[in-house]
């Protein structure tokens, strides 16, 4: 199999990751990491964290250069080594790796790729990229900072917040919007129609999908999700929203703030979804049901009607070895017939003890 | 969060409605609407509908412009201003949507953008549109006002008919077809090979796939569906069929007329779907399975067998608090003992009356 | 509706196959087959299979020019006409698709397109085909004999195995690998970010993702399928796996080689499923779970455990008429109080049996 070749020249200095994370580090400032791994993995050049108490057992034997953990564990960490001490070391490596990235990204001066084919009509903000092959239509706005990928398409009157970033293949439909500060992930299409069709004498008349998409600032949408356009008013999907992959938001939809849906999770048409709320992977939601806020549906669960109160909801049917399956599956179809012959037993004991 | 700009421009007198829709008004010809909306939201520059008689209630307060009914709500409109009455008017609402969007692209005239990578021996009808950086490969066919979205892809031998759009970015697969009228929308791949390989001491090997796709008329296909290419013979969606996003067709699947699947549903290889039959969100069909005409297969459930009556089928776990659910899931995994138990204890009673 | 135009010009004797195909002749080396086709569909001109007994009964009034069969067939294939003889006739078959795609992509010579965006720093192998409008980054490598389809993105440091095949539309992330012989079909995304969030405050921080997509040699990967890149280490997929359309691989997924996964799976986060192993349409696979080689998920089922022992292992609500399904969901929500039921009833008979 082919390797990786190895990140050539982003280092960070302890001191420099300190002042910048916000964690204090007991250590030399002056010392260098290369690379981010996981505890088990690192060399000396590695920065790592312990978040989860359960790996704790690895870090007295860890090669790691410099960990990152929390006030509880300073003593263990620094017994063994450099140490930033954080108050959420989670959070603390989310960051980290934050400051790789940003780096990483610096070596690349923002450019209009010449190949790009953009309407005369478009506005763009300073510091805009756009790739090579993109195609930006006409009244389409691009904010400050923005990077179309490569082969990307945005429409005629739609708009692109500062800051976002659109990779490779991005489709973002005419009259369609997206805040600042978004992720959109390659094979996305935002503003495809909505399935909407009346019923005539056996056949399906269109509904025309006049409406649009509405993204808000934060919002990160993963590889070949599609978020179509409403029918009359737009699409909702409020700031810091976080979609998946491979992730259906049907017409009308509207996606509370800070919710996340994992892979393959669907949503269909005029569903309303709370803030906070999370959809595991492949979980669904009917067509005009309502979820509350912190509502949290499992794995390939459907919430087939409106869910008012907070809380874990799930409806899965548990895996077997095959054969158990089919013994229970087959009696599963006979369920309601089995409860009546219990009530039957429940009355005759009733009638036996009378 | 951005804002969708008004739409500029598009407006039609109620005279010019009725004629177009067919529908008798009652109120000013002149009157001019420039909005379609629900009750709820309307203005007095908005035309809106009942087609629900959940939302009569809505009617007397509506500030809508004009309001589509049926007969039977004739008076209750009437009696708050202008009134299209025709006899279906969710149908009349279809129209009325069709009308606007027909405007809308009015407005942009056919044309072959300089961009796009179009092969001689490819041959284009009259009034043809192909956006920006659309290939079109050798002996591919488009027919008369056909219109290839930016960066599509037109295989070799691949034919796409009158009137149909395909937008930015889909894939049409070299020798597949689609007929008259269609939609097709973005990141939609017809004509990938079959999932076909026949093991061979632990491998795979690849069956290549030497079929086609053919697609009738006045078919729509949502974004990021893919039809897979036959293995022998083609792949067939027939006259009218609408698929919905993220949609699988797997090889040699036959799909009847007039059939619809809603978002992520997938269909496996070789599997004969009839005529007006509806897959809701999720549905699956098994591998070589019949559906008869008129089938609807409901969320989530997947079709493993023939069904060759028509109906309602449905397989989906329920949902509820997750508490609940795993003392039942928990007790599912034991059921066919229960049953073995439930006839135990009858046997007993028959023994103990007897 | 469209028909498929038919194939100009591929065609070869019987004895050419039978020297290709490893295949022994009985009949003229001198016939030509130029389609391939199932036994009731055969022409005169046809060369078809018998690989499954059930279609024994056609063998006798197919009109093929030549069948395919195992030497336990030898006699009634024979009676009929000529015949090839071989051990396995089901891979003999998927070698003969091969020979006449080999044949079919013969016609067409390798050649850069010249409206492709390659990056001076890219490398490319020896009869590397380009596609019209791809774009290939800096620093990537192609090897020999690949072909990049029209409008592919292969990103910076990014590399293609020799004789590996991107189909139109391909994304291959930066710092992406994937090994020869390969398949790629339209629409998939390798590299797009992993769905890696520190929670904060309500909202949700970026965990970057720095890790890449390790595949193996002789992969293929359905249209619109996505693997996420790691979020340290590489996402991994190991030789020979076959991946269908429309599948999710998370971050930091091993896929242990010759593992299959059919259209709609989907797997989650760091889950490490072993060799030859095989996913049916719609399966899962959750987060951190394993999957020993061998073992085989069923239709829709999700392995919410590690599964280690090779087996069957199925969890999909079966389907009903919709009238049973809603009596037998009723009862499933009270399973758990009808087994207390039963073991109350149980516990009264030994009340009054003592």
């Amino acid at each position: 199999m082919l390797k990786a070749p190895s990140e050539p020249g982003i280092q960070f200095s302890l001191g420099e990751l300190a002042d910048q994370l916000g964690a204090e580090l007991i250590g030399d400032r002056g010392s260098v990491v290369s690379r981010i791994g996981s505890l088990d993995s690192a060399t000396p050049d590695t920065i790592s964290f312990v978040s989860n108490p359960r790996y704790l057992a690895q870090l007295a034997t860890s090669s790691a250069g410099c960990v990152i953990v929390s006030a509880a564990h300073r003593d263990a960490a620094v017994s063994r080594g450099a140490t930033l001490v954080a108050s959420d070391p989670y959070l603390c490596f989310a960051r980290l790796t934050q400051l790789w990235a940003t780096r990483r990204r610096a070596a690349i001066p923002s450019s209009i790729h010449a190949s790009a084919v953009i309407h005369p009509g478009a506005r763009l903000g300073h510091h805009v990229s756009v790739g090579p092959l993109a195609v930006i239509e006409d009244a389409a706005v691009i904010g400050d900072g923005a990077v179309i990928g490569a082969q990307c398409f945005v429409g005629e009157g739609a708009s692109v917040g500062a800051q976002t970033r659109l990779a490779p293949q991005v489709v973002l439909g005419s009259r369609c919007h997206i805040g600042a500060r978004g992720v959109v992930h390659g094979g996305v299409v935002i503003g495809s129609d909505g399935f909407g069709f009346a019923p005539s004498g056996g056949r399906w008349e269109k509904i025309e999908q006049l409406g649009g998409v509405s993204i808000g600032d934060d919002v990160e949408i993963g590889a070949n999700t599609c978020i179509d356009r409403g029918a009359l008013d737009d699409t909702v999907i409020e700031d810091g929203v976080k979609l998946d992959n491979l992730v259906q938001i049907a017409h009308n939809v509207h996606v509370g703030a800070h919710t996340a849906m994992a892979g393959t999770a669907a949503v269909a048409g005029s569903a309303r979804i709370g803030a906070h709320c999370t959809l595991a992977g492949g979980a669904g939601v009917s067509g005009h049901v309502t979820l509350a806020d912190h509502v949290h549906i499992s794995a390939r669960t459907v919430a087939t009607h409106s869910i008012l109160r907070p809380g874990v909801y799930t409806g899965l049917f548990p895996i077997d070895d095959n054969a158990s399956w089919e013994k229970n599956a087959a009696t599963l179809r006979q369920l309601h017939r089995l409860r009546d012959r219990i009530r039957a037993l429940e009355k005759n004991k009733e009638i036996g003890t009378s």
